[in-house]
């Protein structure tokens, strides 16, 4: 088992990284009351292995119930639990499980214990550290939310043994990130490897622990994403958020990240910023692992621009780009054409 | 103008009391942009005061708008009128408006700046500082929220003239609890003199002043309600928000809030932790400001005790009860008997 400490102004919380290590819960809350919220993929799964909570609350599996109807019957749930504001929320889940709960946790009661168990390689390598929680709105995705950082997270291993695979791909979307912003040789490693990565690969424990190390690092020193460094987190977001959006979210979160880094990374490399071989390394090493790198010509170049604009991540009414310059070194752009975006955009629709 | 600073752990914030102040809003935000919520009875009278705003919103006023179904509204109507992440809102009302705007200003985009302008007596001297924000549920009061630090509390005094007469007694249910809990001669001039309170008096700014200054002291080292401290200034509300919760909020909350105060005080002085003649004194004085010290006969007395059970202040599943020790000292207790609950109640029910 791996641990990492993530610290923040108010404290710190640990993260362990491993397999089968949901007892860990049970020896640390001790004599606490918790309730379990999961969806409907995940509870019949995992949700077993809580036996002593107050109650395993579930909702319908999927983003189009990341909505404030559905917190709504969480709160609903949560209280006819019995929980109270000493008490815990353990998220058992994916990123739409971790946010949302996320959410009833920093607002139940003004705020209870949080607990995230991430199920999904994309929740275990991003949106279960940081302390992100968020709801869609019918007009964008996390529009409403909280920073909200748990007492703890529990990343099991093994419960990528029952993720689909395009999701495990979509979660390798994001170790790539994380290497091309900090970490060039885990992205190296891919690059040779990522052929190899299955949940029961011996270095999924090393590979998972590296990628939350620079998402550590990232956020550490700015939890409430006020400077620069943690936006660099949102590599290939502004341009994937967009392009999930247009697609009806039917194109997976990694999927549009993996697609919007190679827009960044082409665009990056169109204005000199970086190395021309750039974009083809990042390519390749996204299709190594599955990933698609060419964006749906039936989704329309003109809605993915419209989409971006209204995007939380603006500035002072400007829109932000994050691009890489070399493996492990990215910048912060608001200097970028709309008309190199159309044109990228257009060149990789297909 | 009178000014209070507010400190916590990560900043601090002016509260300006005085009256026609508005005009500092403009004056400290210079060029930053922001929307201004109010209730349908706020808007009309004070909005125009806040001419450059992006978007003046308005919900229907009353409790019973205080709901997510509200929130979710003004959550659309603040992204439409174009507000970024480094815009501000400005909470133009009464507590409903304070709680309800707070928390789309403490979860809209994950947190924007908040100015609180509390135009009702209660609003002033209570629920607009310290940070607490919340929305009901269908099962209870303030199930739901957060705490979110305005950056600034504008209590311009001049708005208390459109205050309807039985608002202004309710908000003078805290000034007299803030007597009671620490300041014994604020307590005694209301005592002597609250027949002559209005809103044109010339000693309501350092009334005011003194009220929020107790209450400043208090949550000032207890932001997040972690310690007994802040526990203290529900005096009176575990009793008076069952009391209004029983009554369907035909009670105003500064009236049950008022009878909590008696019920505590009897209970207190039965128990032999306070003199025998301090339940009439606080009784007395409520009276002088025009508060009820009965509950109306139709209030079920055991509906009122089960309506104690659902509210938020358990601490491990037990109710703790705030009592006065003497003017200007209460306590927090767990030990106070059910059935002397239920015959206090029943003596002042009438």
């Amino acid at each position: 088992m791996s641990q990492i400490t993530v610290t923040y102004p108010q404290g710190f919380y640990p993260i362990y990284i491993g397999r089968n290590i949901y007892a860990t819960l049970r020896e640390t809350l001790a004599d606490k009351s918790y309730v379990v919220i999961s969806d409907s993929n995940v509870a019949p799964l995992y949700a077993a292995q809580f036996s002593d909570a107050l109650a395993h609350i579930t909702f319908p599996a999927g983003e189009q119930h990341k909505n404030l109807q559905t917190v709504n019957d969480l709160y609903s749930q949560v209280l006819a639990a019995g929980l109270d504001r000493t008490g815990t929320i353990v998220a058992l889940g994916g990123g739409v499980t971790g946010d949302m709960a996320g959410f009833v946790a920093a607002t139940y009661m003004r705020g209870v214990n949080l607990v995230q168990c991430p199920t999904s390689l994309l929740s275990m390598v991003d949106s279960s550290v940081g302390g992100k929680v968020g709801v869609d709105l019918p007009e964008g995705k996390n529009l409403v939310g909280a920073f909200k950082q748990p007492v703890m997270v529990l990343v099991d291993l093994e419960t990528l043994h029952t993720l689909p695979a395009d999701e495990f791909a979509s979660g390798m979307a994001e170790v790539v990130k994380h290497g091309v912003l900090d970490n060039p040789e885990l992205f190296a490693w891919i690059e040779q490897n990522g052929h190899e990565l299955a949940p029961a690969h011996p270095f999924m424990e090393a590979l998972v622990t590296d990628a939350i190390e620079v998402k550590r690092a990232t956020v550490q020193d700015d939890p409430f994403e006020l400077h620069g460094k943690r936006a660099l987190l949102n590599l290939g977001h502004t341009f994937g958020h967009a392009i999930e959006q247009v697609s009806g979210y039917a194109v997976k979160h990694g999927f549009g990240v993996a697609m919007g880094m190679v827009v960044a990374a082409r665009i990056s490399a169109e204005l000199n910023h970086s190395d021309s071989t750039l974009p083809t390394r990042i390519e390749n090493t996204l299709n190594k692992v599955g990933l698609p790198t060419r964006i749906p010509a039936h989704l329309d170049v003109d809605e993915i621009i419209a989409a971006m604009g209204s995007d939380k991540k603006k500035m002072h009414g400007k829109l932000r780009y994050i691009l890489p310059r070399e493996l492990g070194e990215c910048f912060i752009s608001a200097d970028v054409p709309t008309q190199l975006i159309k044109q990228t955009l257009a060149d990789l629709s297909m």
